[in-house]
């Protein structure tokens, strides 16, 4: 099951094997009010669902954002529950959320008067651009357009 | 900026300031190999960069899945560099991938017939169904059905 290094699966879009997207990225964060404070309000993301000190989740477009305490996420499922695999990762981690244009510089402006400091602000090569921002538990939130991964090219 | 806990912003769509989505998703790994053996080879997700030992970056539908290994994405950019913010997270994290119906039996006969364990495969109380495997790195890399969070209910 090696793939080769030189071009392992990049023959096009139909290779995908109906993996159609992403529906949830994660981040953790041990302190969920902090990063309600963070993803609620200051981002303004609209929260569905939150589940004591375990989790915070959030609507991204057709996707969603998850938000979790990995001191209770590494905990198994207990007896009768849903079968959900443990997971809990420390450190900072990573996410990009997709915003265009006009919006993004109206989400800076917003992130920036909710006290959010801007760790970086450029345009990659393609002309794409991406702000970043930490959240309060360290994790790298990047805002960007979806160009930057459009068109294919390597 | 405190959020209300009771209800932080679920005001509905309009709300959302812009944020269309995720456009990156990413999980950790010290061995790209092994990683573009499970994502590339047993997935087949197609490739879409791969910088040596610090990552290698996936199609999935409009967005990117990000493989990074930590080593090298906790260090700063260095001079004259894009300033992309350093990253970099420990322990099985969690991404979800989407497919629909039957071509998530597909992608389960698949990662069966490339030596892929299923960790859990069962229908939430929605309908929706979903498969969870582990990366290489441990990662808990779950299938699911987009109806998983749809339609929004709390």
């Amino acid at each position: 099951m090696k793939a080769s290094r030189r071009d392992p699966g990049a023959k096009g879009a139909t290779d995908m094997r109906g993996i159609q997207g992403i529906l949830e990225a994660a981040v953790y964060a041990e302190d969920l009010d902090a990063a309600e404070a963070f993803y609620g309000g200051a981002l303004g993301l609209v929260r569905i669902q939150r589940v004591r000190d375990r989790h915070v989740f959030y609507r991204a477009g057709p996707s969603v954002l998850l938000v979790f305490n990995p001191a209770e996420t590494v905990k198994p499922a207990p007896p009768g529950a849903l079968p959900v695999p443990p997971h809990g990762a420390r450190g900072p981690g990573h996410v990009c959320l997709a915003a265009e244009g006009a919006e993004l510089d109206a989400l800076k402006t917003r992130l920036l008067a909710h006290g959010v400091e801007i760790e970086a602000d450029f345009h990659w090569p393609n002309g794409a651009r991406s702000i970043y921002v930490r959240d309060p538990a360290g994790n790298s939130v990047e805002l960007a357009e979806w160009r930057l991964w459009r068109p294919v090219a390597e």
